[in-house]
């Protein structure tokens, strides 16, 4: 039997928002897997902010995917075919699989799935990559303590549903900002925040922020930069942290956003810093241990957007920029 | 004998930078110590930018100056009469004395000079607080390692100077950015950095740090913000420090200059922190001692910038803001 690879190339490098147009769709044969490689069939594929850094010439981390390449992306993927003595017909693995429907891959590429932690979709979604990015923001940049007041921006996103309930777990006082009113009911009656900011609403979001952290803020878990922090910084108690993990505001933004509220983290003696979850590489199975637990006692949830169809994945893309998503978008491939 | 007290309040709270205007002076007999008080001569007042934040309505930390008060500041005094059994007449004190040629204080208020690490200049300039200042901000704040990239900027100011020499002690690679020839001639030739930068003379400043910093910045020490600090941000290596020390060049800015590079800090893993060194009161000691090791050795420099006068004081705040000092600013008093 020959199968189709069904592939997506990266055709131009965006400037904004990634269009369908940035795309070209062909097909190849399969290719039989080699000694050590493994051929497998795409499940799922996760669609992140990261992905947008990778299309452009200098993404400042990781190598740029080259022109007429297979788009760089994680998924969840079933082993078809084996040339490895580490992997069987039939296993579920994640890997970065690209956006293909079957890619043959060396087998050191590939880390099985613990099935005992959770099925293929608890690990697209709380246990994948957003998840673990959201647990060692959260507690390893952010310090969180239990009690302190935290503020998580993209709340409904794919980190920020994680990093949110992490507050919770721990006592926090939490509040979310996300765009439009069914995310902030999402997070309010779902994930029972103690209080909600829908910025589309707000015109003034440096007030609105105030009132829902009439206190301040301990901990920013910030996922959109923009004016969105330059408010919150103005609300930072003493010795706050501010957890740079995304900027997704600022991706049509040229220039960018110039941030005015630096000085409150000189006067409140604050720490902002940035962070990219693959320096904790070697800690994943700790975050996981911890996630899933917490999974499988029903206590984390994580609402998902699924589009079915490879083809959607360039338009998924898109859709997560301009805040189209209600959960953390993933593509069903398989 | 009947003593007059010579003391320059503050008038009116000032936009920008500060103006003689906004002070007025008066005189008035000194009062005789009650007990546990003493009566103080002050030889020496040190002009730094933290007094500007002050003198407004809400200055983030610490409290205002109230209208029509002595104006705060700290300095080197002498003891003329005392009713504490801690000080003796004759001995010198370092204390928040205020702009005023007699004060009276309790003495819980008063530091006695350790004369053994240093004279009343050294004790203004090297071992006061800017230079302690500079030891907590590149060693604490920087975590400085050996052999960094280091950047500095207002390197020719009173915390500027040390910060840049604590780095030399380091082992590191040392930039100044200061502003005019005269203060880059002093960092190059005395405090012997290994490049410097005149900002003043430069059209395209980040362009002028790449040339300065080929391999980019581990430390950047910031006294500056504004355009300085966004320049600054694109040169960041991976997991860099930058220290929020000031913003002198943003008191007069209204609105404040907009950070455009914060991007940086997210892909460089960079990690940005204000601190204020009054953080560090307990750990004054252990930064004086080293400080005056290397004072007494020859080894750290600080050059003054000494008006004579207390009539000078107010004068010295605008220059400082406007960078017409050469050195740390004193206004000597007795």
């Amino acid at each position: 039997m020959t199968l189709t690879n069904h592939r997506i190339l990266l055709r131009s490098r965006p400037t904004g928002i990634p269009y369908p147009d940035d795309f070209v769709s062909d097909t190849e044969a399969t290719r039989r897997p080699a000694k050590d490689e493994v051929l497998l069939e795409t499940l799922y594929l996760s669609i992140d902010p990261a992905m947008r850094s990778w299309m452009s010439e200098n993404p400042g981390y990781q190598r740029a995917v080259p022109l007429g390449d297979v788009m760089r992306g994680g998924g969840i993927g079933r082993v078809l075919e084996s040339r490895s003595s580490d992997y069987q017909p039939g296993e579920l693995v994640q890997a970065r699989l690209g956006w293909q429907t079957h890619p043959t891959l060396p087998a050191r590429y590939l880390q099985k799935l613990d099935m005992a932690k959770g099925d293929a979709l608890a690990w697209i979604g709380p246990l994948g990559l957003s998840g673990v990015t959201a647990y060692f923001g959260m507690r390893d940049i952010g310090e969180l303590t239990p009690g302190d007041r935290v503020l998580v921006s993209g709340a409904a996103g794919g980190v920020g549903q994680i990093a949110a309930q992490i507050a919770r777990f721990e006592a926090c006082h939490v509040t979310g900002i996300a765009g439009g009113t069914e995310k902030c009911a999402y997070l309010a009656n779902e994930l029972r925040l103690d209080a909600v900011i829908d910025y589309k609403a707000e015109s003034d979001l440096p007030a609105a922020i105030g009132r829902a952290c009439p206190d301040g803020i301990d901990v920013y878990f910030d996922n959109v930069g923009g004016p969105t922090l330059d408010a919150a910084l103005l609300h930072l108690r003493p010795q706050a942290r501010v957890v740079l993990c995304g900027r997704i505001s600022q991706v049509a933004a040229d220039p960018p956003y110039g941030i005015r509220n630096l000085g409150q983290v000189l006067t409140r003696r604050a720490r902002m810093q940035g962070f990219q979850v693959f320096s904790y590489h070697d800690r994943y199975e700790e975050a996981r241990t911890w996630l899933a637990a917490r999974h499988q006692q029903g206590q984390l949830h994580q609402r998902l957007h699924i589009l079915d169809g490879l083809h959607h994945a360039p338009e998924a893309l898109g859709m997560l920029f301009r805040g189209e998503n209600n959960g953390k978008l993933v593509v069903r491939v398989g």
